[in-house]
């Protein structure tokens, strides 16, 4: 397939804000010898987009719209070849013709922070929507850095939950507005949900032995106290924020908690009711399966009405964890008034520049710990593909009750999308760029 | 032995601040059946009393200070007998003469948090040293919830180092001035020490295993980017603040490195020269018994030039991890600096009302995590006693080159031991009630 010429339809933000328009422009073409050119199937309008439509981000150049998309490889650079050895390995690997999934940022897979696993990070990260890294928001898009950047769907050789043929029929069998949603949201609710389950913190109720012990430690007999009792087992948790992410994090978390076989409660919290009834039709749907006998509950609640609950709930102490997938000072604060002391506070929000509204004193007084942060979500492809997959009754499904996407529309709506997504008068939307 | 009565000397704090005094007030007797009456051996002065001493607390009444004591029990409440079945050990095993530790904080044992290890944050959490609470700066104090408060010195039965009998052995040869340590300063420096090198984010450097497999997780062979290489190996860490707890904490972290066998590179950093000399001799003491060819280093350093020390040592990208062991905004600044992204910074300093000066915007960019606050040193003794054991050329002195004790002194200089304290001109101090 010869690399594409000529001009492309994008969705093009321009400075200083609310003005999105659909523009010819010229493809993009391999500039480095690492690049790919992805022709886009599907492109997703994200929250965090609004933070640049809105002209928050103090942008002054137009940028092409977006930070996922899914797609096929069109055009690689000359480092692609059989022989690039020492390199990530889709540099070896990757055809023109492969499906592939980007993370909204860029990363080389060759640095420290890419080997540790640590890739929204990379020394070269680039997110993608901004003026030097146009988005996916395109019919044609350049990925830099793709073979640590891209996630090849063809390629991939096994998953925890499947041999190799039956992983790769299952995906090829799935829709692209399903695995859409690896590029930001699935897994930045994967990693909101592993962060609070895999805290030291929250360890003693997972595994019944008593801080520090929980990590490992041997400890004299002599030296315990009284015996963990059964109501210290399980978890209480808050999701503050059911947006897209909040919504991830709702499943993810209920997947981890019943692979573990943790009694838990948790509250789903969100001032929007629609969107509390997606949590309920979701909750329902993926509580249908496991066994009466189960402990474990979901509520929905609104904000003013969460603290009653948890406070009941806990005789008053408060959240073993609270996953904050909101960006603001409230939902940092309502974070802070559930939690209870040791309790950690997962934070995949993103916030802007004002000070987090607390005192060193309340942070020191509860033991408090926090993770704030970007998902690295090339990371985290592998968790966040594994749910995809057994989830595929909540997130394969489009428009319904219980699905993550509304709606696919073409580019020739997308200044009106733009609008009602900021205006809370849709959810989550995909551009089909060829529509 | 009798329970004591009459008067006993105490140093009493009174509102608003800077006035101490000795004075003579009624022993203190049983009033629940869960009290112990320690006869005070030695006492502590510890930086957070300062706190009181300045008046910055707020307390209107006067306090018999202290929250750090060694002693032996001279009275038990009805609680203590032979069958207190289900509850804390000590209800059942503890005697009159035995010798005692205290951590700064009364724990019951019983309730969820003392349950799970968080015994500091206990439901029934108290202070010594405040109003309500007298503290241990007194020839007699009075331990609330003694059989989950208290820690038994003669008691235990085993530690990770030593066979029973030994470890008894051991422990009867043990200055007082050495044991005073586990009520505070040395638990604290092991907590924080602990969080930073049990946290999720420092595990890959430490296993060879990127995020998130690092947790223990099962990642499918083509998943994984570039392997890691030896450089990513290994950990830089920050200690900010050597005062007693952060020296504590030095020693503690090098401890831990050594047995996990980690590559390290530490920065101890203090504005003040006498406790950079310190740590100095300190780590020449402790790294002497390792083999040349084990790769690790400590370096002290002033505020200023840490920023360049950490900048060169890491190519720019910061700290693994960062220990704030000082209690205020500038200490917090400068361990944000120092901290890598997806770094980890632990704070036990005892921190006041001013807000933390972070944006949110800040902490989001830097994939920050924090854990804050006390230690709970009940659950924390077993590892602080097991390197107390271990390494008494250190925490075994008084006075000398490496010790953490500069002296023991009467009440007699109590008020001038205060103020000297206060102001730079000593370091830790133990009062002897009875000298």
């Amino acid at each position: 397939m010869p690399a594409p010429t000529g001009e492309h339809s994008v969705v093009r933000w321009h400075p200083p804000a609310y003005d999105i328009r659909v523009e010819k422009i010229p493809v993009p073409q391999i500039e480095h010898p690492d690049d790919a050119i992805v022709k886009v199937k599907l492109a997703g309008l994200c929250g965090s987009d609004l933070h640049v439509y809105r002209g928050t981000e103090g942008l002054t150049e137009p940028s092409v719209c977006g930070h996922e998309f899914i797609g096929e490889v069109v055009a690689l650079g000359e480092s692609f070849h059989s022989d690039a050895t020492g390199r990530p390995h889709l540099y070896s690997t990757l055809k023109v013709g492969d499906k592939v999934v980007s993370p909204f940022t860029v990363s080389c897979g060759e640095c420290h922070f890419c080997r540790v696993g640590f890739t929204c990070r990379c020394i070269e990260s680039r997110l993608f929507g901004t003026p030097h890294t146009p988005g996916g928001q395109a019919q044609y898009v350049r990925v830099p850095r793709a073979g640590g950047t891209l996630y090849n769907l063809q390629g991939i050789s096994a998953t925890p939950v499947a041999s190799n043929q039956e992983t790769k029929d299952t995906i090829g069998k799935l829709e692209d507005s399903s695995l859409l949603l690896l590029c930001d949201i699935l897994p930045t609710g994967v990693f909101a949900a592993f962060q609070a389950l895999n805290h030291p913190k929250t360890l003693p109720m997972m595994t019944s032995r008593s801080y520090p012990q929980s990590s490992g430690f041997a400890i004299p007999e002599g030296a315990v106290l009284a015996p963990l009792q059964p109501e210290d087992k399980g978890l209480t948790i808050a999701i503050v924020g059911l947006g897209p992410v909040g919504v991830c994090a709702c499943i993810a978390i209920l997947d981890m908690l019943y692979a573990k076989d943790i009694d838990f409660r948790i509250i789903a919290i969100d001032p929007t009711e629609a969107r509390r009834k997606k949590v309920e039709a979701i909750y329902a749907k993926v509580s249908q399966a496991q066994s009466p006998a189960r402990k474990g509950r979901l509520e929905v609640s609104d904000i003013n009405a969460s603290k009653d609950i948890v406070s009941a709930w806990t005789n008053r102490i408060g959240c073993n964890a609270v996953l904050e997938v909101v960006g603001n000072n409230s939902a940092l604060s309502l974070a802070y008034e559930l939690v209870r002391p040791f309790g950690c506070i997962t934070s995949v929000g993103v916030h802007a520049e004002p000070p987090v509204p607390f005192s060193g004193r309340e942070l020191y007084d509860k033991n408090v710990s926090f993770d704030f942060g970007r998902c690295p979500v090339r990371a985290m492809f592998p968790l966040a593909l594994d749910l995809l997959l057994r989830r595929q009754d909540i997130f394969g499904q489009v428009g319904g009750e219980v699905s993550l996407v509304e709606k696919v529309v073409g580019f020739d709506v997308a200044a009106q999308t733009y609008d009602d997504f900021d205006k809370g008068r849709c959810g989550k939307v995909l551009f089909d760029p060829w529509r």
